[in-house]
């Protein structure tokens, strides 16, 4: 191998990583920190940057380091990072600059007129912006091209390989298979205890979750806790992983478990290989296994019986209301299934109903069958046949979500990919830490060292040097199939809330 | 003129602009908000940035453009936009890549022996750093070229025009003027009261300081005040300009002079023209115009009896040990007279002499009279000529500020020209709005509009459209002079504190 070749190319491959580095920054700067009445001024610095890495990403010498690395004989590593470098340029090329300074204009446009639209709960603030974004989108998908249809082009985005055909049986089989538990649920809804309201103070309950946060491992001076509009996760480098909540003052229950879910994130953020963190591998591998991360750290953590009962004493010396509470009553409430309007309220049973109508109404965008306009009717349909809910208002319905607005096409089935996933991996790491009896004790101890050891090796230190039904499967020690096996999935939710409401 | 050739300049000037505001977030954010494991990942990323910048800046087309437009007979302001650009691409393009990048790498590793030579009070630690830093300085100097001598070229990159022989006779004046006041001072500082010491808490202050600026006119919505080590003013975006101030528990003397001092920096920012922001012009003109309006709402407001004749009820109802306290003691108290060691803590009649010292040193060691073995020395033997004080070690001494790690060498004498500047303008102000008593009755009422309008209109407004000297004959409505006209300065310093000490 050519070494000068070699450092030719990592310089770039570097660059471009930080590049999306400061992106980074600037959308968790955006959501936190920035004064309203700079968000024109950052729409245009982001299409900027934007054209930037577009042009880096691009550029004709790049281009030939990657053909030349790529007929040479390397390292699996090497040979992975330009085979990620070539992915990525490949696909950037065919899309013309215009329209990635479009894109990311008409995203910082679209997510102010939705978020006034939201406030206001008039869909038809934001209507013109996000029939604009879905227009540009689809522009976008012509230009990099698809296999059967449009919609493929824009899962493949944020799951690599993933396509509307092999989505559509993992909502069916999970939406099938977990019928019988919702209406179990729904007629014995009765027995399960609710959250004892109160008035709960914003200082303190972030104080409790930057508390919780460093008791289950997180680097808090490789990260910061905030609050935002809606909760999320950025990676902003290789020692800097920022997550943020929101705070009702009258329920912590979100915020606690929105705090363990963007937890889930950062950790991932966080184990990715150092060595590697300027180069395409060093990246998480797809959002579905991002979000496994998420949904593990929520769900089978932060839901649990054992992580109560080990919490909650902790929890009951900042939340005064709770302090009359069990770990049971805790447990039970915070796992109340109830189909709702709000996805990210959501218990972990409907939720993947939430997802299945995003993934349905945008499909039918992405198939010429439902326009903008339609949007808030099918919305509210969908809801009545998915989950036998009605929206009051579209600011519950359709205006729900900032995702459309950023142009995130094929991004919501993510998140049941992560749920599969994440039961996947937890039923492995169960096995690997001595059974669940073993894995229970240590969440007692409030011990989650030996869970989050398992995940960096098993998961977050491939960062994206496979694919990830590979990181899967060789996790869980499994095969690779055509589909992504739901099983395990359905039979956590079945055991756990047939016990719940027996 | 060819309207394509203008809209591609346009476009690149333009992106300078975002790329250098986007700088300016990344900064805010590392002393404002990141996580500290996350430095030595953003240094990579700015150097990036940096990169990107330099190469977008000295690109050829770049430079065909600003040729071909440089040979047009555009309107003054299109002219002006490209003058400045022309200008900054020559010196990016003098500058050797290596030298660049070496002046970056040693500024990185200079500031961290720094810290720890001021730790541990140990000069030498940070002493070889430095000197390669001077040395380095001197290869930039040659390579940008200079009239008369190599100290120019330094300062040219802070105050556009500026030259030692031009400044020299600033400090001889200022020197000469102030030492009878300081004198005065000396003899009978008994006189003047102190504030009173108590437990502040950090909260509170740092509200009050938020409401403050919002009462002076500061719109809130384009800015935000932040807690940082030392505080800084970042302007992001043409609506975004952010202050920060610092905190200490026993006094908020400080926080609320640094607040108003950012401040005014602060409304600089904002009140660039919203149509030139993303242009050549329509950043602030120089280092030194920028130091006077932060001075003048320092000094010339916050330093004022008028002002805390107005203000202090509100800050009583926050501050308790300042309840028994009248405006004429807080007024008397803020503005004692006392030579002491550190610059960032001195009062604005000896603040000069601080600064007197540095350009002294720095001459000295760019004429090659001076190594940075013998610095320490040579510091605490002008401070003694200077202020009469001698510092009790190089942590109060040479090693107190930042500035020379960071290859700022030319970078001092602009606090100096800020409180000249500051003088001339206040007194040009004052005419305009009808006269001292009728200023000071706007201050009393808390009403500082009609200051802020006169400054957005002569000084904020014009950009860098013009020299900084330009605009400074232009607001005060005098004839450009060759030198910088100090008695304004001095006439009010005189003025000033011979009634308070009277």
């Amino acid at each position: 191998m050519n070494d000068e070749t070699w450092a030719k190319f990592a310089a770039r491959m570097k660059e471009l990583v930080h590049l999306g580095e400061i992106g980074q920054l600037m959308g968790w700067d955006e959501q936190t920190m920035m004064p309203p009445k700079a968000a024109p001024g950052r729409a245009a610095q982001t299409g900027t940057l934007a054209a930037v890495g577009h042009e880096k990403l691009t550029n004709a010498e790049y281009g030939d380091l990657i053909e030349e690395l790529g007929q040479q004989d390397l390292d699996p590593d090497k040979a992975a990072m330009v085979a990620l470098a070539k992915r990525d340029r490949d696909m950037a090329v065919k899309l013309p600059a215009k329209l990635v300074r479009e894109l990311a204009e008409t995203a910082s446009h679209a997510q102010v007129a939705w978020q006034k639209a939201r406030t206001e709960d008039d869909y038809f603030i934001f209507e013109p912006l996000l029939g604009k974004m879905f227009e540009l989108k689809a522009q976008q998908a012509e230009a990099l091209g698809y296999e059967k249809e449009p919609y493929d082009a824009h899962l493949d985005l944020f799951e690599r390989g993933a396509t509307a055909e092999m989505l559509q049986p993992m909502f069916d089989s999970v939406t099938e298979g977990l019928a019988p538990t919702i209406w179990e649920a729904r007629a014995r809804n009765g027995r399960i205890p609710t959250l004892p309201k109160g008035i709960y103070d914003v200082d303190a309950v972030l104080g409790y979750c930057r508390d919780l946060l460093g008791r289950m491992g997180y680097d808090m001076e490789a990260g910061r806790l905030d609050l935002s509009a809606h909760p999320f996760t950025c990676g902003l480098g290789p020692r800097d992983a920022r997550v943020t909540t929101r705070i009702r003052t009258d329920d912590p229950q979100e915020a606690i478990l929105a705090t363990l879910h963007e937890m889930g994130h950062g950790q991932y953020q966080l184990g990715l290989r150092e060595d590697w963190a300027e180069t395409t591998i060093g990246a998480p591998v797809s959002l579905g296994v991002h979000e496994s991360q998420s949904r593990l750290w929520e769900n089978h953590v932060g839901r649990s019986l054992a992580f109560w009962e080990g919490e909650l004493p902790k929890a009951q010396a900042v939340l005064g209301p709770w302090r009359s509470e069990s770990p049971e009553n805790i447990y039970k409430a915070i796992n109340r299934v109830e189909p709702s309007l709000i996805r990210v309220q959501a218990d972990e049973v409907t939720y993947p109903l939430h997802v299945a109508v995003r993934f349905e109404l945008e499909l039918a965008i992405c198939r010429g069958d439902l326009t903008t306009a339609d949007l808030p009717e099918a919305w509210n349909d969908s809801y009545d046949r998915h989950l036998g809910v009605t929206p009051r208002s579209n600011a519950d319905g359709v205006l729900q979500d900032v995702h459309w607005s950023l142009g995130y096409l094929g991004y919501f089935p993510t998140y049941l990919i992560g749920s599969v996933y994440a039961a996947a991996l937890f039923d492995a790491a169960t096995a690997s830490l001595g059974g669940a009896d073993a894995v229970n004790q240590q969440f007692r101890e409030g011990d989650f060292q030996p869970l989050l050891d398992w995940l960096r090796r098993e998961v977050h230190a491939l960062g994206s040097s496979k694919l990830p039904a590979e990181i899967i499967a060789s996790a869980t020690d499994k095969p690779m199939t055509e589909g992504i096996d739901t099983e395990p999935f359905v039979s956590y939710i079945k055991r756990k809330y047939s016990a719940l409401y027996s």
